[in-house]
């Protein structure tokens, strides 16, 4: 159990020295579960890259302050410092920092609520695996998914928070599966399923992604790009909407889903990787399922479809070594 | 915990035998929690009576797709003989081969998407039983109306399955609670109450399932026949839409909830039966809540309803006879 | 365990009885977290002047009926009588007897769906309280607002029950900011949030209300005022609906979160006055969030936004003093 301790300053003390640093820099990579400074600094790169070749900087700067308002939180109410240490506070702030201002007119009140939403990620991970350690999983991405619909659904009901960049709600879906499919198009579709993660719309950006998680977990490198992969030919063939894959909008679940059950809750051998293989199809089907689901809202599913595929996957505790199946953590396995 | 073995043959072996296919009659019976083959056969005959009979005989086939992939899913993964040998992997697979084809238009995708979500139920269930059991309670059919949920919603934005079967979304309600309320009327949506158990929408049918039921257990019989006469008696009453009235619509998850409280979780017994009627009662106002729910979505509510009102009359644990309650297994209680 | 004794005569025969009308007015007070007959008879008083003056006077009686049938479920049930006698049977019925007049119209149905709504919480209250416990937190609220969302979504779809004071469905919100913002007006503005926690739209009622809890806590009364003048100003520097802020509507949630955090489980100290400042704040998002999402289908949220924010405040089980922090209980902290 954690000790809040809203005044102390014992964490706060390393605040703005080279051990804080490392907590962002482990922060960005925990984003696909690296925990690993190089791989933390390639993402930065990948998103100031996308964000100003998109011309949306501002995306860049909030994920720098989304990563670290989040690190701050945990070090103020003075957490697990192990959890600190290892990123785990930072990863659902850097989401936030991305969403807002990739969806949200830049008011100062959007600010104010990048802030308060990328607090509210770190008191949210803590109560969230609370509930989930008694199942043997981790509430992975959810709490970053979750603050940011509420904000997100508050900005409707606020003129202070604009939402000009967030679909307009509506009701039945005309969409055309018509899309470019000459292999240099597939080839940037697939590149942007993985720079997604990070709300970016770059193949450059994955590129850098995929180097990044390189440097730390070659496995995850190539699950990302299987993930991407499988996830494209799924919906091309049951003929999803042709903007949204073109924009890589279809990959970013499944990306985090083939990461995670292929190379960090389960020892990769071929079993898991058939079970790995079956979850990315079906991360596809949940990814469709709730955009479906949030039509009606405009909103956007952020990584929900990830974290639910990727419970349904973990959930049953199947035995795949020797092992006793526990999914709650996955920091200590250091690559 | 299971053991899951993706290339055992311990079960695979007795694939094609004669007790695989016990295996899947008692499947079809555990719908309605009855252990036994031969109300599974005559499920399966009301199915392909009542499907052919309303000139969609696709229905009765995907049912026998559906309930051969959940089970032979389960053989695969070589998860717990004991629930395999009872038929607690194909309940809900064979449900969701009912459900695809009346929904969705027939192509070879939809097919492809009838098989993924049968696989999912069977992982499903281990999965939610594991949250689950920690309550005491059991996940009933909810992989199946789970899994559909998912597959059903993603289909919206796939041209690959035609979602030609499903309401269109739409917003106010307009509707009318005229019926035609003669005696033989009552009881042709009585029985057609009971036939929708598997979507089916025939009174021969409904009779076949009665039959069915009290091959195995008389006082599951008794209450279904209760539970869709009470269920049809309180939404005519407070005047809900005449035409689900007329097709049953009203009457499926109550009849699951009588059958539930009824004759399977509690003993039989006077406090028991109030208990039950109340749930019974309670199950048609979730029942047009799901419904008015689900209409910006266009999504049909499945055995959904029958869920929740059923947790919600178990989850308080109460003890209406000596022994400790404990409602997160049921196919012990064989009759 | 609670053991259900459909016939038992033991609480049955305190009925009508001085006891029972204690644990009625306890009852009310339980609404606020306040174990006290003379707060709830205040309660009472401020309902009872606040819904004639609105010229509702069947709110008031609804009220009466609700917390009735609830606290006598109780008895029937005879279910924890520790429970009983501190009076939480009533204070979900009370709030679904304020719901039922204020939002749907007189008919018989109606007044029967809000006797079986009341039933029904008792019922649920149980449940969700035996899943919770687990996470160290109580249903709160919720066991109304879960049952008033089954029974007005189900109100929808039945003409028996007419829908006429709740909201058209609807989807994209053109909403107006604007709003009288002279003393006068927002002193109004912040009684009625007070008000609105038994959906009564009256500042009369808001100073009964302060009155009943300086009563019993003062601590509660403190932060009830300052909970209603905080959601306020963020609703109004985030330029929420004008209409909505003018009757409360962002007010009645902060309210009960302020008390809940601040002056019913934690010790008040420094510390614990941030934690729940910060609670307010996410509160109000929280709420306009969940107003945004029922749009579509035209349900009030009820005091849903408090029991979340409240949650995801205490889930997290921070430690703010020595003890080990537990909110599944709070009634044995008498005050």
């Amino acid at each position: 159990m954690d000790t809040a301790n809203l005044s102390s300053q014992s964490q706060l003390s390393s605040l703005f020295s080279l051990d804080f640093v490392k907590m962002l820099l482990r922060g960005a990579g925990q984003v696909m579960f690296q925990n690993n400074i190089w791989t933390g600094l390639l993402f930065l790169c990948g998103i100031f890259w996308g964000a100003y070749a998109e011309g949306s900087g501002l995306v860049a700067w909030g994920a720098l302050v989304g990563l670290f308002t989040s690190t701050f939180t945990g070090c103020v109410l003075d957490m697990s410092a192990d959890d600190g240490k290892n990123g785990l506070w930072g990863f659902n702030g850097i989401l936030v920092g991305c969403a807002f201002p990739t969806f949200l007119g830049s008011t100062v009140f959007m600010w104010i609520g990048l802030i308060l939403c990328s607090m509210l990620t770190t008191v949210l991970r803590t109560g969230f695996n609370n509930i989930m350690a008694a199942w043997k999983i981790n509430s992975l991405t959810f709490p970053f998914v979750f603050s940011s619909w509420v904000f997100f659904l508050a900005a409707r009901l606020m003129h202070g928070i604009p939402t000009e960049g967030m679909a307009t709600p509506g009701l039945i879906n005309h969409f055309t599966s018509s899309i470019d499919l000459s292999f240099f198009s597939l080839v940037i579709y697939w590149l942007k399923g993985i720079s997604q993660v990070f709300l970016i719309d770059s193949p450059i950006t994955g590129i850098f992604f995929l180097a990044a998680l390189f440097v730390n977990n070659r496995w995850s490198a190539m699950w990302a790009a299987i993930a991407s992969a499988l996830s494209l030919f799924v919906i091309l063939i049951f003929q999803g909407p042709g903007t949204d894959i073109a924009s890589g909008l279809y990959g970013f679940s499944a990306v985090l889903t083939g990461i995670a059950l292929g190379s960090i809750f389960y020892k990769v051998n071929p079993r898991t990787a058939i079970w790995t293989l079956i979850g990315i199809v079906i991360t596809v089907f949940v990814q469709a399922a709730m955009n479906s689901l949030f039509e009606p809202l405009g909103l956007p599913t952020f990584t929900g479809p990830f974290c639910v595929a990727t419970w349904l996957f973990l959930l049953p505790l199947f035995k795949f070594d020797k092992h006793d199946p526990d999914h709650s953590i996955w920091h200590r396995k250091e690559h």
